[in-house]
This record gives C-alpha cells, sequence and structure tokens, in this order.
C-alpha cells in the first residue's frame, strides 16, 4: 500500500509541480500586461481626488493580482497534499471498518476544505485591511470606503486566471488517463478498473488528486473569492447611494458569512464522528446518509448564524427592517442551493428515472446510449434554470422592498438582495467541499486497495465510499454551477458600474438592436462552444496517446497479463503529464486573449464610426450571453456525464444484464464520453464565465 | 421496382394525410386563439385613422396565418408528391447510365424547388396586392403602404407553425426508422443498408420522403417567407422615415429578387444537361463536379441580376448611389452564401482534416469517436458565427453610408442593408434547394436497386448519387442556417419596431442588467436545450420501439434471414408513423407556449411591479438568445451529424481497417447518434428560431 501511495504521491507532487511552475511563468507575464495598461489608462475623477495616481492604482491592481494567484496555487497544493496522504489511511482504515474509513475520508476532505475557504476569506481580509490602513482611507481628502472594494477586482481575477489553468490542465490530465485505461483495460482487455496490469492506472489515480482535489479546491477558491468581492462591490455601492452612515457592515458582511461558514461547516463535519456510536450495532449505515445528516446539521446552523449576521452587520436606521429581508434573501440562497443538490440527485442517481431510463436505452447499442445520455443532458437545463431564476426574482424582489432608498427615493436594494443570496448559498461551503474532497479520496483508496490486492471486502468497502463520493462529486458541481449563475450576475451589474464610472456618463442600458451588439453575443455564445469542444478534444487526443501507449506495452510485456512482468507506470504518468500540460494551453489562451480581443477591436470599430462606448457595450454583451451559454453548456456537460457513469454503475449492480453484457459495454460507451464532459469542460466552464467577468472588470479601461 | 416505389409511395402519402391533419387541426384551432386575442387587443393610432379597426385587423392576421399554414403545406406535399414518383425513375435511370440518373434527380429536385420558392412568393403576392386593393391603399384617409408588410407577418407565422410540426414529425419518423433500421440490421445482423429483409427498411424509406423531402421543403419555404416579409417591413419602414416618394420600389424588392431566383436557379439546373456532351467521352463524371458547375453558373447569373435589381427597385433621387451600396450588400449576402457551404463542407467531407481526425479517432473505440465528434461539432460553430459576424457589420455599414437619411439627417440605411444581404443569401435559394431535394431521391433511388437486387453496377452509380447527395444535405443545413441567423436579426429588429408602435414610445433599449431581462435570456437559451432534448428522445424512443419490432420479427419468422419468409413492413411503417405524430407534439408545444407564457407572466409581473413594458423586455431578451443559442445549437448538431455520418463512409471507402472492423463499428455508432442530430432536431431548430421571432410578432400585442 505504502509503495502505491508514494507513487501517486510523487507523480501527483512531480505534475503539481511542473504545472503551476508554467502557471505561475503565465501569471507573470499577465502581471506585467496589466501593469503597463494600468500605467498608460487614464484614472476616473474620483480617484484622482481620493490621491489615488495611476501608478498607485497600477501596483495596487498588480499585487492583488498575484496574491489572488499565489492564494489560489496555495489552496490547490495543499488539496492535493492532504489528499495524497489520507488515500492510504483511508484504504488502511477500510480493513478495520467502513465507519473509520468514512470518517477519515470526510476529515481530510474537511480539513482541505476549510483550508481553501479560510484561504479566500484570509485574503481579501489582509488586502483590504492593508489597503484601508495605507491608503488611508476615510480620512479627509483620500478615498471613502465605499469604494475600496472596486481594489479588490485584480485578487478575484488572479484566482479565476489559476483556477482556470488548474481545472484545464488538471481535467485533461484526470480524464486523459481515466478514458485512455478503461478503453484497453476494461473494454479491450476485459481486466478490472485499478487493476495493477494496467500500466496507466498510477497515471488514472495521480488524476484524481491532481484533478479533482487540486483542481476542485481552486475553483471552490475562486467561486468564493468572486462572490466575496463582487458582493463588496454592491454593497460599498449600495451604501454609498444610500448615504448610510457606516458602511462598513454592508462592506464587510460577506467576510463574516464566510467566517461564520467555516465554523458551522467544522461543526457539520465533526458530528459526522456521532455515527460510532449509533453504528455500534455492528451494522454498516449508509455513507451517503450519514454525509446527508451532516449537511443537515450544517445548514440549520447556517440559517440560525446567518440571521443573526444580517442583523449584526446589515441593521441600519433608515431602513430598520431591512436586514430581515435580506435574511430572508440569505434563506432564499440557502434553499436554491438545497434544490440544486436534490435536482442534480435526482438526475444522476440511479434510484430515480433518468438514469432508469438511460440504463435501459443502453439495451438497445452504443448509439441509443449516447443518444439518451445527450438528451438526458440537455433536458436537465431546464430545472435548475427555473430555480435560479425565481430566486433571483426573489432575491431582489426581497432586496427591493427592503425599505433603502436613495437620495431621490428610488428603492436600491435589489441588486445586493441577489447578492446577499448567493451568499446564502454559498453558506455552506465549506460543507458542500468536503463532500466533494471526499471522492477523489475515497477513489484513491479503492484503487490503492485493489492494487495492493486487498481482500474482497476491504474493497466492498472502498466500492461503497467510491459511489457515494461519485454522488457527492456530482452535487458539488450543481451546486457550483448555481453559485456560478448567481455571482456572474452581480459580477456583471460591477462591470457594468465600472464603466459608468470611467466613462463618466450612466451605463445601464445595451441596445441589443445594435448589430455589432448583437455579434457581441453571438461571439460570446461561441466562445463557451469552442472552448467547450477543445477541452473535450484535448481529452481525446491525450486518452488516444494513452491508448496507443498501454496497446504497446501489452504487445511488448506479453507477462504482464500474468503478473509476471511490471507495467512500466512511470511511462503513462509522463505521457499524460507532459500532453496535458500542452493541452491546457490552447482553450486557456482563448479564454484570456479573446474577450480582450473583442473589447479592443470594436473600441478601435466605435471610435471610426462614432460610438465612444461601443467596445464595452460588445463586451457587456458578449459577457452576460457567454454567461448564460457557459452556464447551460455547464449543465448539460455534468449532468450527462454524471448520468453516464452512474447509468453503468446501475448496471453494474446487475440490473440489464448486469457486468459484461451488451448493455453494460454501450453503458461504458456512455461513461467514457461523460468523463471529459463532466470532469474537464463543465468544471472548466465553471471558471471560464466568472473568469470572463473578472478579466472585463479588471480590463474595462481598455474597451473605452 | 414498380412494387418497391408503390410501397414507399403508399407509406409517405398516408403519413402525410395523418400528419397534416393533425397540423390543421391545431392550425385551426389556433386560428381562433389568435383571432380571440386580436379581437380584444388595443389597435394603434396609426390603425384606427387608417379605418383599419379591431375586427379588420383581427380578420386579416388570421387569414394570412392561415393562408401562410395553406401555402406551406401545399409546398411540402408537391416535394413529397414529386420525390416519391421521381426515385423510380432514377433507379430506373441508373441502369441506363450514370449521367441520366443525376439529370433526372436534379430535374425532379429542381421542380419541387420552383413549386417551394414560387409558392412563398405568390402567396405573399397575392396577400400584398389584396390587402392594397381591399384596404384602398394611399388612398386619402387610408393606411399608407409603408405600413401594410405589417399585416403580412400572420402569413409568416402560419409558414413557421407548419413547417415546425412537418420538420418534427418528419425529422422524427426518418430517423426513428433509419437508426432502428442500422441498429438491428447493420449492427446486431449484419446485413447490408436498404437490405430488403430489414423489416425497418421501407419505413426508412419512406422517411426519406417524409422527413427531407416534405420537411425541408417546408423549412426552406418558411426560410423565404419570413425573409420576404421582414424585409418589406424594414424596406416600408426605411422609406417612411427617409421620406422617399414612391417607397413600392423598397417594398416591392424582395419579390423581385426571388422571382429572379426562380429564374437563374432554373438556368442553373439546366445547365446541368450540358454534361451529356462533354460526357459523351464514356467517362462518368464527378457529380459533386457537375453541380458545383451549376451552382457556378447560378451563382454568376444572380449576381448580375441583382445588381440590375438593385439599380431598377432601390434607386431614389434622395441618395443616388444608395442603390450601389445595396448591390454590395446584395454581394455581401451571396459571398456570405458561398463561404458558409464551403465552411461546411470543410467540415462534413472526408476529403479534409476535420472528418479524417474524427475517423482515427474511431479506432480507438466507440467512446474517442463520440468525444471527437462532440469537439467537431462543437468547434465548428466558431468560422459560421465569424462570418456571420463579418457580413452583418459589413452590409449594415454599407447601407448605413448609403446616403439615405431621416427627417433629421441621422443615416438609417444600416439594417435594410442587412436585409438586403439576407436577400442576396437567398438569392440562389432554388438552386440550393434543388441540391438539397436531390438527396433523398437519389438515397430512395439507391434503396429501391439495392431491394430489387440490381446487378452491383447499377447499385454503384446510385451509390455515388447517395454519397453526393449527402454532402449536399449537409451543405444546405448550412445554408439555411445562416439564413436563418440574418434573417432572425431582422424579424428581432421587426418585433422592437412593432413594440414601439403599440407601446406610443420608442422602444430600442433592452436594459440587460434588469434581473427580468436576465432571467428572459436564460429561459431563451434553455427553450433552445430543452427542445433539442424532446427533439433527440424523441427519435430514441421511437427508435426503440422499431429496435423491439424487428428484432420480434427476425425472432418470430427466422426464415426472413434466408429470404424464406417476407418480413411485415407495414407494422414497422405504422409503429414509426403513430409514434412520430405522437412525440412531435411536446416540443411542438413547447416552442409555441413558452414564449407567449413567458411574456403573458412577466406582463404581470411588470404590472404588480411598475414595470409597464417588462413582458415585451423580457420576450425581447429571450427571443435574443434564443436565436443566438439556436445558431450555434443548430451548427453543432448538423456539422456533427454529417461528420460522423461521411467519417463512416470514409472508413467504409476501406480506409483504417474499411467495413466490419473494429473502427467501422465505432463510426457507425457515431452515425447513429448523428442521425436524431443533424435531421431531426439540428433542421427543427432553424424553424424554430424563426418561428419564435414570428410568434412574438403576432402575439406582441398581448405582452403590453
Amino acid at each position: 500500500m505504502a509503495q502505491i501511495s508514494d507513487a501517486i504521491r510523487d507523480g501527483a507532487e512531480g505534475f503539481f509541480r511542473t504545472q503551476y511552475g508554467t502557471i505561475s511563468k503565465m501569471a507573470l507575464l499577465l502581471a506585467v500586461v496589466i501593469l503597463s495598461i494600468y500605467l498608460f489608462r487614464s484614472t476616473t475623477p474620483q480617484q484622482e481626488s481620493s490621491g489615488l495616481g495611476r501608478t498607485i492604482s497600477a501596483y495596487i491592481t498588480v499585487a492583488a493580482f498575484l496574491l489572488g494567484a499565489l492564494c489560489s496555487g496555495i489552496a490547490g497544493y495543499i488539496g492535493m497534499w492532504v489528499s495524497v496522504r489520507a488515500n492510504v489511511r483511508v484504504s488502511s482504515a477500510a480493513r478495520r471498518s467502513a465507519r473509520e474509513a468514512l470518517q477519515v475520508a470526510v476529515r481530510a476532505g474537511g480539513f482541505s476544505a476549510m483550508v481553501v475557504v479560510g484561504m479566500a476569506v484570509i485574503g481579501i481580509a489582509i488586502l483590504y485591511a492593508s489597503f484601508y490602513v495605507w491608503l488611508g482611507v476615510d480620512l479627509p481628502g483620500s478615498m471613502k470606503v465605499t469604494e475600496l472594494p472596486l481594489l479588490l477586482v485584480g485578487y478575484g481575477f488572479g484566482a479565476s486566471f489559476v483556477a482556470l489553468f488548474a481545472q484545464l490542465g488538471g481535467g485533461i490530465y484526470t480524464k486523459a488517463a481515466d478514458v485512455g485505461a478503461d478503453l484497453v483495460g476494461k473494454v479491450e482487455q476485459g481486466i478490472p478498473e485499478d487493476d495493477p496490469r494496467n500500466p496507466a492506472v498510477i497515471a488514472d489515480l495521480v488524476g484524481d488528486n491532481v484533478g479533482d482535489c487540486a483542481a476542485r479546491g481552486a475553483d471552490l477558491f475562486e467561486s468564493i473569492a468572486a462572490e466575496i468581492i463582487s458582493a463588496m462591490i454592491l454593497g460599498g455601492t449600495m451604501a454609498q447611494r444610500c448615504k448610510i452612515e457606516d458602511p462598513s457592515g454592508f462592506i464587510l458582511f460577506p467576510l463574516v458569512v464566510h467566517s461564520f461558514d467555516l465554523v458551522v461547516s467544522s461543526v457539520g463535519v465533526l458530528s459526522i464522528r456521532g455515527t460510532r456510536d449509533s453504528g455500534a450495532k455492528g451494522a454498516v449505515e449508509d455513507p451517503m446518509a450519514v454525509l446527508q445528516k451532516g449537511y443537515s446539521v450544517t445548514i440549520v446552523l447556517a440559517v440560525i448564524t446567518f440571521g443573526a449576521s444580517t442583523r449584526w452587520m446589515l441593521y441600519t436606521e433608515q431602513a430598520p427592517s431591512a436586514w430581515l429581508n435580506f435574511a430572508l434573501c440569505g434563506l432564499v440562497g440557502i434553499i436554491t442551493a438545497y434544490v440544486f443538490v436534490w435536482i442534480t440527485k435526482y438526475y444522476t442517481d440511479y434510484k430515480h428515472e433518468p438514469v432508469r431510463t438511460l440504463a435501459l436505452s443502453s439495451s438497445t447499442g452504443h448509439g441509443t446510449n449516447i443518444i439518451a445520455g445527450v438528451s438526458l443532458g440537455l433536458e436537465s437545463t431546464a430545472l435548475p434554470v427555473l430555480v435560479i431564476s425565481v430566486s433571483i426574482i426573489s432575491a431582489f424582489w426581497l432586496g427591493h422592498t427592503s425599505g433603502l432608498v436613495d437620495e431621490t427615493g428610488n428603492p436600491t436594494g435589489g441588486l445586493f438582495g441577489t447578492a446577499v443570496a448567493t451568499m446564502g448559498m454559498l453558506s455552506t461551503a465549506a460543507y458542500i467541499l468536503t463532500m466533494d474532497m471526499f471522492g477523489p479520496i475515497a477513489d484513491n483508496a479503492g484503487g490503492i486497495v485493489e492494487m495492493s490486492q486487498q481482500p474482497e471486502s476491504v474493497r466492498e468497502i472502498t466500492d461503497v465510499l467510491d459511489a457515494v463520493g461519485n454522488t457527492t462529486k456530482a452535487t458539488t458541481k450543481g451546486f457550483a454551477i448555481g453559485s456560478a449563475a448567481l455571482a456572474s450576475f452581480l459580477l456583471f451589474s460591477a462591470y457594468m458600474d465600472e464603466v459608468a464610472t470611467f466613462a463618466h456618463e450612466p451605463f445601464k442600458q445595451v441596445d441589443i438592436a445594435i448589430p455589432e451588439v448583437f455579434i457581441g453575443g453571438l461571439l460570446g455564445s461561441m466562445l463557451i462552444f469552442l472552448f467547450s469542444a477543445w477541452a473535450c478534444s484535448a481529452v481525446g487526443r491525450t486518452a488516444q496517446e494513452v491508448v496507443t501507449e498501454v496497446r504497446r506495452q501489452f504487445i511488448e510485456r506479453p507477462g504482464i497479463m500474468d503478473y509476471k512482468e511490471k507495467p512500466d507506470y512511470g511511462r503513462c504518468v509522463a505521457i499524460v503529464a507532459s500532453a496535458s500540460l500542452r493541452e491546457m494551453i490552447k482553450p486557456g489562451a482563448l479564454a484570456i486573449v479573446s474577450p480582450v480581443a473583442i473589447g479592443v477591436l470594436f473600441r478601435i470599430l466605435g471610435y471610426y464610426t462614432g460610438h465612444p462606448l461601443l467596445g464595452a457595450k460588445v463586451v457587456a454583451s458578449m459577457l452576460m450571453f457567454a454567461t448564460v451559454s457557459g452556464i447551460l453548456m455547464a449543465l448539460f456537460l455534468n449532468t450527462a456525464g454524471g448520468a453516464w457513469d452512474n447509468a453503468k454503475k446501475y448496471i453494474e449492480t446487475g440490473a440489464l444484464g448486469g457486468k459484461g453484457s451488451e448493455s453494460h459495454k454501450a453503458a461504458i460507451t456512455g461513461d467514457t464520453v461523460g468523463d471529459p464532459f463532466k470532469d474537464t469542460a463543465g468544471p472548466s466552464l465553471h471558471v471560464l464565465i466568472k473568469l470572463l467577468a473578472t478579466i472585463t472588470l479588471v480590463m474595462a479601461p481598455v474597451f473605452l
């Protein structure tokens, strides 16, 4: 066990070093670009009056960007560090009892999750505090506290930037190894998953760590950072408009909510210990039920602490009952999170109708399985969209009627209401992330058990944990995309505000009957399609390299199948690592370059046709369409992938002919197709839609 | 041969009767709904001043709707009527020579195409003329000629309505039969395509007629009608704004362009006869080259006649050089059409890189084939979007600088410029449609040859024609989606104009930072995903019924495989027919009901929250997002489907192991998945995006 675990650890750490080496070089390059843009951009009158000149604001943005990138890297590293160490402990615990294995895996996942959420909160808090002190905020003649959050956008951009490449590189790695290993191992040679005879098996296990643990850590880190910053911006803007005397409550509210998240989620994670007694009768409890119980504990505590925080932070004498409305917004967010998790489960769990129908369609062949899976994925976008719609409208309405009005008496709390709902949704993020991190650890533990040829009973325990991990992974994605949808709506509003500030004129409307704006939308949606295409085909190409290598090893070393020869695991690890680093560049560059290119191009076109704001308008429309298409595409890819995976698992329980039947083969094809959908393209889209929002926020001055 | 042809004809005509029976019942129901809406809606001041009261305008709209529906039905019927009669003649001609077979097929396709385009032109001309005379247009006290085109929107809606159900029903029919026949016949039993032992083979051949001929006829009919009407509306609005003395040139221009289309396309079709001499040396010419030559002839003539028509119709003394700018807009459209056809060929023809890469990915299994196909389809959206973007911007700019200005001196020709570009794109529609209709006729002829067990040499000739038909079918779809993109942009502008007229206030901007408008966009894009899901799953479900039936027949009549027993073709035909009629209702109803429901819902919400135009705004954003997502989704589905089909054909030429190899099996899976993509969901989306535009135009009063 230790030997296998060491091999996984070496592979994962080696890849992490090279990957983050590449990422940090790109980040430094980008920092130079941002610096030069900010050194030559025009400053706003507010900034000038507060003494925040061009140079200072350039250095502030770059420093925030680099800190965001660094924190994201640390969050990713710790996720992976914990996971490569926890896996062998879980396998070892599985030899003793299921309960202990579950507890070790959950605790390990919980530790990473707390670090990720904590890093996001602490990083922003440190930045905010330093800027506050350094710039002498609220002193006469310097900037107002309500403008401070705008300086933090660089942090969000840094986090998105690293998350995108972490997710792309890790996602390509994990799925190329997985698909390659399955295609030759399971399909051609008929050996089980994670069999030690498969030369790609170590690469597959390494992939779980770099792809799922490190990348999802970076993804959620970035979600939380983006959400905190946009909520701070909106809170500040609203407080200023309503002339609230002490606006700091509205600005710091998101930090408080996420600090409470750490506490309540820790309680939720620790509550899982309690099952030791209840399970003492000897029966193996359903691990899913245990995790759900912990989630319920967390949610109840989150509702209570959220209500308390709104009363504490958002009470203002101007509108004495506003905090109550905002507390209800938070409740809307918490309910949305819960419903999202439920919908994802409905569409991806084989206890429900959709996956059963999908499994049934496998019995008529590979083709009908794929058609049914694609249809299922496309259909599964409907309910989440309806839920998001209802929650945005109701949160907006609750904020709107909160009683907060601006100078002219117009209600202004609507947008902040949706921000509070987003916080509510993310108020249990650490627990959700724990459940997510738990998945790959359990998966890895299963791999180690299988490879070290432990008794069947041990394998059974890790199999159960692995299956639960699959479901929690799918639900986390539903959660991540829901919060991304809400967060990007906030970021979009922040972008409109920022353009208005730079352009010295109101920027509230985008005339979508202008052909350029229509085209901006077309290009934005197209960007999502092209990015998904490149992410999927990167996996396909890398997997083909793995297939060729594994086939070669089986031919050149015929003794592998009889355990007489050892396969060359290292070569597969090296192939996947170098290929995924190469393949992550193209989609990543597309995401970074195209919004800037579109903005600059249409800015020039607008200059010659007499539309001064054309660049900013086209970017706004691009952002909006890319967000909407991105949400739908990510929902489609994640759900279809998860459903295919579980349809296969359902058949493996013995339904429709069970393992080895024709239905099973068709289901494996679906599972293979779903792999890059759900673990490469889908999660990368979560990051992409927020990256587009943060990059346009940072680059806004270039479009004007 | 005659026997098989009769069976096909009976099946096709039987299905057509039932299908159009259902459609006409729904159309009548909808007519009653429209009538009652219009009887209770508010009239515009212009209408009142011109004496066009509530009742008259209600009857006019309903009459136009019914006429549009009727003409669409006739166009579809004639397409099918010709095709079920031409197929046996082509098979018979193929026994003599390849050239003759090609000529018969092209002539038959050409006849249907001319009827379809002619019906669109004549129907609108008759309506326009009757309204003109009946309402006493341009007499003092009655309505102005520039307002007349708005009365025609009902015609476009009627055409879209019938086209949607024709395409859905026909598309589900043809692909369910095809997939079902292939899955059992080719994959399980290993018998060739169109083998007489396959019980589903007649259903498959019937499907080509009802799905490809009738449905594509209705689709293009609707495209042309929608494009003519929106161009007439925009021409009228512009002529009125610019106070052009005789606006009829601008209004009637689209009718003239399409009349010329009939002439130049006929010349193109007839020019194919010329090859009889050039091929006299005995060598079989490449039919694709022959068709391309005809297309070149058509394009050259189209450029000339288009230029002449702009000089004739669009010359105005206010801006003497405007006609030249518009002629260039037309050229932009013609070039766009050409480039679109080329791009589609690049992505779907196995002579080029993408399909070869796809074929190569089949060698590593079913899974990698599907991943590569999905990536290819998603990627193929990029170039068309760039081309559309360039052509919309350049046509708009050409129109904008045409010298036409309104009272205040603002240039106003931009939008009409894009309308002229759309006409340019569609100015060779009849020839394109000929090439498209040619496909299923050749396919059917091949089926008849195979089933009647003709010599190999005859089969070879029809095989070549069939392969060419596949390419032309794919390119027509590229053309159809390109023109749909342009047309829906026009229809969108017409919608904005109409809302402004009803609301008595300018309606040029949609504030996309309002949460409801963002949600409208989310719902619009989601509608596209859900519709595609339901269209694909309808095929999947119906195909499973066919599979079960065919398997049953093979088991219960073991003599079928040795030609000792005759399969029960009729039962398969009946199953597919009733299933596809049942399955077309759900997606069709979604398309009709949801825009109206969204508009009414948000109108009510707006009423209670004090936003009078909220319903219209949300519908505008829904329409815009649905259009953009629809274009991308249709491009993805069509191209992926076409590429899979041809990757399979490429392997069948002997590459990568050829027929029967593992690569071939993987490629068949891809082909099966692509079937509902490219022939059901994709083409239905073309219709859907225009239907959404026409339905919102007709229903606009309900949203206010």
